[in-house]
């Protein structure tokens, strides 16, 4: 049996393989966090804020209908030509395709599974510009690529002593997390250099009908054999739940694809579903995409605005999800992407993306409501992160205090003197923030973000030397708890408040 | 340009790959024969005849209320762990196993597709009993693994010789299309063998809900990281336009699997579907599929009595399908499988398994009524094709007759003398049969099948010389033609069975 320890019984490579990471973790979030699902506002997966075309009476669409339609096919197995459904997405994108450049996929996903599959030799070089969609990665490398990350900002000039050698491109067109859409124009010569290279260039247009569906180049695959484009239907419907996308190829090369393409891989439903949504009169211009167009440009320059006013950098976008540059906080991505989860509202951490540090997120535009919901959020937990810090903090100047007495100033804090000349920085956070109380020279103001904020800026109390002396005795006593800190509010802070204020 | 006329964008052993042939075109065949779906019987696809769960009242399922639930995930990507369904699987199939050792497939097929891609390197031996399930091979040819067929005769004991050096070996149990089923004993034996040898086995089981669950060998996958599993669902619950399927293999097998294969591969209706169908008491020993064990059996030993006396050899068959020689029928198995398909029936030509020619079918175990309309339509299919080669045969003999005259006696027909010694052999066929006319002394009789037969035995005017004239000169004059058929029963028979007899 020594012979069964050492076999492996996959491809070596595979034993490094980890589950990709993606949003709309809903149901795990649910389960983590206790909160119903229903009352999670998932901002994560980017999905249409518009609703689906069932939310819509003007399209005249009916999922009982439709499902109806899809149940009485349940007993037999699909036609595995799917010739209804390509002939709808080939309608649907226009430009002159037919059926025969379409290839069903179960997701948009399993296209670019597809693509590694079938055109992925071993250690093949596939070069994918950071950061970008997890799955190129993850398809790739389950199929043995070695995978080269160049830098989006090399797109689309990638010189050509980078494309030489490599099998494969990834084009994310418009790209996510970073939300740019290249024009037809800015990709012409880059296609030219991946067939002038044997570069099979791969072009994700997932997210092109919720951007600017004019600038899809899905007519230019008839006369390049180098050319795969990938289209999905999850997004722009946001009914993810129905699993549904296509690739778009030369007649040539569909043919060879959609022989290799695992039969029946779309269900009955899927399959219905996505061919009535593909149909709806104008195609990538119907009534419902335009106005899904309309609502995301809308919300995303309101939501800019917000995450500009927070002091987030957030990067221009075209589509419905915004990439931000969190570098100015001093919480982390991933700190505040699970501080969020807790409070019900799910935004993506793209530390998981490659290699790119914990400096930022990506946030699906929502409804206004939702959208008000997701800034609320990030506002209380800062605040509260804050009130953590504040304790922490403290905790460890009450240690140093109770051996040595206050700490009087800090001067070399780059805030100091942040309330008067000769301040004890003993409690640099005050531990009693927000205390809403009014007698301490406290109030209200309104914030660069239009909320009203308690502003402390006037009081002086806990950077005084006998109050802090008094508070540090009682905190002794007490501990540094809520507890403790209610009895040094009630103690130390009332009665000054009360005699002579 | 030049360059691109040689470039192949795919893994060059792919411009090879045809798409896999398969029962049930229902779709196609009505498109092909203007039929409508609904008036098709399909038994070339082996689903089970008890139809659905949903059929049942007693089962309490409600596909509305399934389907109600499942769409509210609609908006939310599949929950890519899928706890649920990976749990059902495990307490469906028993034996120990744990939602760790299940991997969700879409369809069973996915999983034949996803250990091609994750155990063959390019070039490895996979070895195939044939005849078998042709998606192994398909699957196999896509990765770029050399196949080897070896005959099923040689299961359970594959000689070590042949193991040595093969990367895995497929084994269907039940056999799809013979039906055979190997109890766990018969095949422990060959599971060390694998073993011992490196090589994986992997053992396709989609049909053994239909014949005997109690003969899987789930079990026996925790121990041994050579052995993977693969079930269906989509058979046992008749429902295969929803995509349904998973892997069994140890935890740390399945693990692997699962980090490998296509994230959200199941849609929330085949995740909901499934997983409440798993659901049902008594898992694979639920009232509703022991119901359909008893009928598939009953219902098998029907059609099998009935296809013996139509005179074909269909072979001792375990499940819900009939494996049928049907060699001493002059017909090969493509045209009877086009000739039924004409008349709403759909049945298996074997013809696309591997390389065994044109002599065999396989017919699914349907419904009593169902099974009578396949017998009838066989008779019909048959009987006109003995029409239509009489017609050929009667043109071919016509043209010489025009030049000799009636062509004698065929003494070298191994049926001579048919009807008479001395008979005129001109009209081998009758052109008239059966034109159930008693005057000319042909009769109704019971045949084998107990069906009423036209007897032409005791008729001998289509071989008597001056009827043989008399009909030549009436057909030269009218045509081969039906018309002349009808001209020549008017003019020469007539006359002679209404007086002389």
């Amino acid at each position: 049996m020594s012979r069964q320890t050492k076999f492996i019984p996959v491809r070596e490579h595979l034993l490094k393989v980890q589950p990709c990471k993606h949003g709309g973790l809903v149901k795990k979030t649910s389960q983590q966090y206790g909160i119903p699902e229903s009352q999670l506002l998932d901002a994560s997966a980017s999905l249409n804020p518009y609703g689906t075309p069932f939310d819509h009476p003007y399209t005249g669409l009916d999922m009982d209908n439709i499902l109806h339609t899809a149940l009485k096919r349940m007993g037999q197995y699909p036609d595995n030509r799917y010739l209804e459904f390509r002939d709808a997405a080939a309608r649907f994108i226009g430009k002159g395709m037919t059926a025969e450049n379409i290839i069903p996929g179960n997701g948009s996903s399993e296209i670019i599974r597809l693509v590694a599959e079938t055109v992925i030799e071993k250690e093949d070089i596939v070069l994918i510009p950071s950061p970008t969609f997890s799955e190129y990665e993850q398809q790739c490398s389950i199929f043995g690529a070695e995978v080269r990350y160049i830098e989006q900002e090399m797109l689309p000039d990638v010189p050509v002593e980078i494309l030489k050698g490599a099998r494969l491109l990834f084009v994310c067109n418009p790209n996510n997390p970073t939300g740019r859409l290249f024009c037809r124009e800015e990709l012409e010569a880059l296609i030219d250099k991946c067939r002038d290279n044997n570069v099979v260039l791969f072009v994700d247009e997932a997210f092109i009908e919720l951007a600017d569906p004019s600038q899809t180049i899905v007519d230019l695959v008839e006369a390049n054999d180098h050319l795969f484009i990938q289209r999905s239907l999850t997004k722009a419907f946001a009914i993810p739940g129905i699993r549904m996308g296509f690739g778009v190829a030369s007649v040539k090369i569909a043919t060879l694809l959609n022989n290799a393409r695992l039969s029946w891989n779309l269900g009955c439903v899927a399959e219905e579903v996505s061919t009535v949504l593909m149909n709806m009169e104008g195609g990538c211009y119907s009534r419902y995409l335009v106005e899904s167009r309309e609502m995301i440009s809308r919300e995303r320059e309101f939501l800019m605005q917000k995450l500009e006013r927070r002091g987030f950098k957030p990067l221009e976008s075209t589509v419905n999800f915004i990439y931000v540059d969190i570098s100015d906080l001093s919480m982390d991505s991933t700190e505040l992407t699970e501080r969020m989860s807790a409070h019900g509202v799910l935004i993506r951490d793209c530390s998981s993306f490659q290699d790119i540090g914990k400096h930022h997120i990506r946030i699906a535009v929502r409804t206004r409501e939702e959208n008000e919901r997701i800034m609320d959020c990030i506002r209380q937990v800062i605040q509260e992160w804050g009130r953590e810090q504040a304790i922490l903090y403290l905790e460890r100047n009450l240690a140093k205090a109770r051996e040595k007495g206050p700490l009087g100033s800090n001067r070399e804090c780059n805030y100091y003197p942040c309330h008067f000349e000769g301040q004890d920085c003993t409690f640099c956070f005050c531990p009693f923030y927000p205390c809403q109380d009014e007698r301490t020279d406290g109030k209200w103001i309104t914030g660069s973000s239009g909320n009203d904020v308690w502003s402390c800026l006037e009081c002086r109390l806990v950077h005084e030397s006998n109050v802090i002396e008094k508070m540090l005795s009682v905190l002794t006593a007490e501990g540094c708890t809520e507890e403790g800190l209610k009895k040094a509010w009630s103690k130390v802070m009332e009665p000054i408040l009360c005699s002579s204020r």
